[in-house]
């Protein structure tokens, strides 16, 4: 156990086991039984934190200070708590202990702060920019179950950031940009232009900004574009795809790249035909992501 | 490790374990040491926690809710995550960790909130009630080194709640009363009237306050009279002392209670005389707190 990690001499150690197994009897009597479970380890594993740190009281006070500035920069618009789990990986975590690997089926990332469930539906091969900036992207591809079955009808919400890195909800104008939904045909296939993907900061003018700065982490995103994928009898995904190249799948500050999500972009020059016959002013992009839904446990 | 205690099979367990080692990773190039040494701890034990319990979406979403509703409550004259930490253990631990035992010194608790940093000086035998309502209580005692050496001239700083269980400080009236500070004098001796502590809830309104119902545990502090005592060349000593047959000394709220802090008070019927001749109208009590302070590191 990690509470025998730390340095006290033995009486020193034996007081602040007593503690510990103190706060953890006092949640004995919590009626939920699964609270009690999870405030136990909460306990036992904040204790051991503690003790195996040697936590100062100046960083204690740090501490309550960085929560404190957390809550009050949170608002409806912004959520710091969320950024600070994503960065410490945690929100990455609890998306890996849900969403366990089931044969070939496609692997799940970050939700993220910003879907929105009234995004606009579009017909296959429709455009979700609505005015998002951006090199337009043709993605195209199949959902099928794990025994290969297309699955017709499933409901692909995407969203994305445009070029500048925003989110239409940054705005704060009540635009609604890059992102929709629609559904597989027949075939389970589905296809839309969208915009291609490129990085951006998670934002950082607050105390997660300032804890990324202060231990030499940028706040920068890997290129992504997301996926929600729902189907009847299936898991539902929740996913991104990232851009193959891209310099920061290594440091996503959030953790969210998997390998299998990292998928080809190809960069196709001013001119070439596009796959539905629009008519594309500059370059366009294309990529191709097939997804596989899990069976609903 | 605590790592190793979750259910996963081996090759979900070894992706859980890769990402706690990318996001530790994350930290390695903080330029300060220490903060690069807390933030890889906080990691490690944060995703041990996360692993262990398995701890769902929902749950997750749960504890972000959690922590906004804390930031939105805590403002100048309420901490909610100091309240939090304090339920969790986490304050004292804190404390036990940065005041281990030396030979006879006496032991440190929480300092608790509710300190103020501008209370009127009083002399030997004043009273530091200033209005605060409760039954007249006799503190004396000794300030010595763990050489059993007088301290001349420690400044002791005395704060309490009232017999309604607030501080003066909770009134929002700007009063002054329950708390003073006085200093030992040639002989390391103090006295002073106070009033009998009594137990009180910690402010349980808010999330921490739905936490402690929601798991069976009790809001109430026992009874205490806090100390601050500080002399040149030796360790500052915060504490408090409680009163012996209080029935929640087992089940203190935070976790504050040791031992060897634990005092008789004596009820006195009313007419006793008053070590200092002073006319008490009804029952009085008293109580004696020699304190050792332990050498400065």
């Amino acid at each position: 156990m990690a509470e025998d990690d730390h340095a006290a001499a033995p009486e020193q150690a034996a007081r602040e086991q007593d503690l510990t197994d103190r706060v953890v009897a006092s949640f004995d009597r919590a009626g939920d039984e699964r609270l009690k479970t999870v405030m136990q380890a909460l306990t036992r594993h904040l204790h051991a934190f503690l003790r195996e740190v040697r936590l100062t009281e100046d960083e204690w006070n740090k501490g309550i200070e960085f929560l404190t500035a957390a809550g009050h920069i949170t608002d409806d618009r912004r959520q710091e708590f969320i950024l600070l789990s994503d960065v410490l990986g945690a929100s990455m975590q609890t998306i890996a202990i849900n969403n366990e690997a089931y044969g070939s089926a496609t692997e799940a990332t970050v939700f993220g702060p910003f879907f929105m469930d009234d995004a606009p539906r579009i017909e296959n091969g429709g455009d979700i920019a609505g005015g998002a900036t951006g090199q337009p992207c043709w993605v195209e591809g199949t959902v099928t179950d794990t025994s290969g079955r297309p699955v017709r009808g499933a409901r692909i919400e995407v969203w994305e950031a445009d070029e500048d890195g925003f989110y239409d909800v940054q705005y704060g104008d009540e635009r609604t940009a890059g992102r929709a939904h629609l559904y597989s045909d027949d075939d389970g296939g589905y296809r839309f232009w969208g915009i291609t993907p490129t990085p951006y900061p998670i934002p950082h003018d607050g105390p997660v900004g300032a804890l990324l700065a202060a231990t030499g982490r940028s706040p920068l995103r890997a290129a992504h574009l997301h996926f929600m994928v729902t189907a009847p009898g299936l898991r539902t995904l929740v996913t991104h795809i990232f851009v193959r190249g891209d310099e920061l799948l290594a440091s996503d500050s959030v953790f969210g790249v998997k390998d299998s999500l990292v998928m080809d972009f190809e960069e196709l020059p001013a001119g070439t035909p596009t796959p539905d016959g629009r008519a594309v002013a500059g370059t366009w992009s294309r990529t191709r992501f097939d997804m596989v839904l899990a069976p609903r446990e």
